[in-house]
């Protein structure tokens, strides 16, 4: 046995993919994932573009490829970030296995031990673990309802020189909050007088409960440094093509590639292109296969998620705040201060699955000193460590619930598992 | 723009990758790749193998999957292991995005900037620019035509006290030569006395021409740390598909899923579920599709291997010495010391693309102490350096050419260009 690498021994397992190995359990109901539910999406025509690119290919499309991308995936993603009104092109496109690629590269290709990254507070944890896997200071910066909070922001710039800001502007995982465009003018002023690189992840805009997907942060920003910008296609075509794509500003664009090569080459071929083929499908009623899809999504999910807060309304004792998205998979509950230290929603995941139910703890959207931050003890895992249950962690007192993967009944019986585990808590 | 990352900012683009896009011209000829002829692939098993997926998955063939792997393919791998007498549990195999993602993910989790690790002299590009990317020194061992020497790996074990020990003992890439029996119990007497971890990469073995598959190094390794056994379906099933595995000893599994978990999360849920259908098929003769597949490339690169050395060895001066693989993908060439410095194959290739051919020069094989190496003036790139051709750098007289990609036909038009260009730079 040898040690490991510095930083990497800081890193933790996901705990919000250890809990997937649940949802195979049939009685078990899980609001745990960013999982998008499969039978939203358009297997049939996802299955006709597969067979369309293996009837119609050459034997290339059994070979090895270009490490950038499909030629064709490129064009279709610019297209898709035309349509968020970027000024895409194909050129700075990199395709990635899924948009955690872009993510994982970045830390590699930018970061030193000891740099910083800003981040919002609650944010994506697993780009958490891909900075500090790197061995970045993680820094969280206070947020409002609206977001990134301007003047918090600038304060972090000044004091930390960031080479990086992540930011998930709208739809926000784990929130579900997104920017006003007011908002987003006064983050782009701020960061444009620093040179730390901003890294916009959108991944749920498309998922606008009112059919308008949000305009990007980037859209109208100009820095030294310039902006990466993260799409999926993995909440609205399928999470199991492992499909992101990043635009990449000049200068960084080379750099990526390279590290690329050296990590994975490139994606699957026939995905990418069937991927392609999906995303300027048309059926014979002339409505796209995407904004089909999109719209079963966006009515199935806003209607989820009202009941959702609605059921979590009645279950939640007076002054818990509960985001109210419109949009994502998201929503995402804080309970009053003076219920610490009775409800510490870390310790209340055990609870929670004896009565067969997951959701993911506030905790693990906030970097902490020392990881693992997680302690679960019906899951299996050698290499947890118990933490004190009494230290003041950020987010012992939060929940996200995701609204994306359950019918209307199925969330009604998990809240009434919810409540139980919650009375448990609170007797 | 922000400086890169200190390690990283030494990695260069790969040629090998560069030239890639030469394949696209309709005249040009490229004995550059590791690439396999997709004309011998198993086009209708292969893509029968989709459709079945396609057709008989439940909405989970398009949902989020686990990070070690589509179970049915770590089963289907293992078996695939142990017809090569490894002890192989499926438990213990992480499926990766191409057999590459494994090398990059083991370099990101065990090495610290600084460490070393031994390869052999000459080696696979990108291993290098995996292990360079973390901050490795990378070591090159002396080899003779029967692999790693034993005495001088027991010596660079014993200066060096390397983390990783990588070797590729079966027809490899670039030499084509492999360990004899002998040779690997030797090796594995003098690894077994270090607490270096042992990466085997044996993407090659299937393709041994009389049809039987080398045993691995591993085979009856025992160590302190073990070691990690890579195969891959690139060279058998298809590139494209971007599948490889990992045996993966216990105390470094956890470690390499987490990093996996925040990479690429885990591939192409439909490839790997028609990968593993694949392994098992069997066409109604009753012989297997892999077996048949590999029957085919065996007999053809066989064949093509026997030219291309028949060809080189009328063209290359006396004392020119030309392995002679049983087996895989490459031919080395090393001109004999008095060509130098007449002959420097890093400059030769600009003129061989002006003849419209492509092979890789032996430079690309060694660590540099400063990349980048690669001077190539016709292949559009913007952060080519210059180097010295003066220089002497290792691998200058060296040449790897691949015998799989072309016809017969087609190698003996490459190899009258090939004269061309050899006699220019001998006049």
């Amino acid at each position: 046995m040898l040690p490991l690498n510095r930083e990497f021994s800081h890193v933790a397992r996901s705990m919000t993919r250890d809990l997937l190995g649940y949802i195979s359990h049939d009685d078990f109901i899980s609001f745990a994932g960013g999982a998008p539910d499969p039978t939203l999406m358009d297997a049939s025509g996802i299955t006709e573009c597969v067979r369309t690119v293996l009837d119609d290919s050459g034997p290339d499309v059994f070979q090895y490829s270009v490490t950038e991308g499909e030629p064709e995936l490129r064009q279709a993603m610019a297209r898709e970030m035309q349509r968020r009104h970027l000024p895409a092109r194909a050129d700075n496109i990199l395709i990635s296995t899924g948009s955690q690629e872009i993510l994982f590269l970045l830390a590699r290709v930018i970061i030193n031990p000891g740099d910083t990254v800003l981040v919002e507070a609650p944010t994506y944890p697993a780009a958490i673990q891909a900075f500090t896997m790197v061995g970045a200071r993680v820094i969280p910066v206070p947020c409002d309802d609206n977001g990134i909070i301007p003047s918090e922001l600038e304060r972090a710039l000044r004091d930390y020189d960031p080479v990086i800001t992540y930011l998930i502007p709208v739809f926000q995982n784990p929130t579900g909050r997104s920017m006003s465009e007011r908002r987003k003018d006064e983050v782009r002023r701020v960061l444009a007088g620093h040179r730390s690189l901003l890294v916009e992840d959108d991944a749920y805009s498309p998922l606008a409960f009112d059919g308008n997907a949000r305009e990007p942060l980037c859209h109208t920003y100009e820095s030294e440094s310039g902006a990466v910008y993260l799409a999926s296609l993995s909440k609205f075509l399928s999470p199991a093509f492992r499909i992101g794509a990043a635009l990449i500003p000049d200068w960084l664009l080379q750099p990526m590639v390279v590290a690329k090569q050296v990590s994975t080459l490139h994606g699957s071929v026939i995905d990418q292109r069937a991927a392609a083929l999906w995303l300027d499908r048309v059926e014979p009623d002339g409505v796209s296969s995407r904004d089909r899809a999109l719209d079963t999504m966006r009515a199935t999910y806003q209607a989820r998620c009202n009941a959702l807060r609605t059921q979590l309304l009645d279950i939640v004792p007076d002054g818990t705040h509960i985001t109210d998205p419109d949009g994502g998979m998201f929503v995402w509950i804080d309970f009053p201060e003076e219920l610490r230290p009775q409800v510490n929603t870390l310790s209340l995941i055990d609870d929670a699955i004896e009565h067969e139910i997951a959701f993911v703890p506030g905790t693990e959207f906030f970097p902490h000193d020392s990881q693992p931050t997680s302690v679960y003890r019906n899951v299996e895992r050698k290499d947890s460590t118990t933490i004190d249950a009494d230290t003041k962690l950020e987010g012992q007192l939060s929940i996200r619930f995701s609204f994306a993967g359950n019918s209307i009944p199925v969330m009604r019986t998990g809240m009434e598992r919810f409540a139980t585990v919650l009375q448990n808590a609170l007797r």
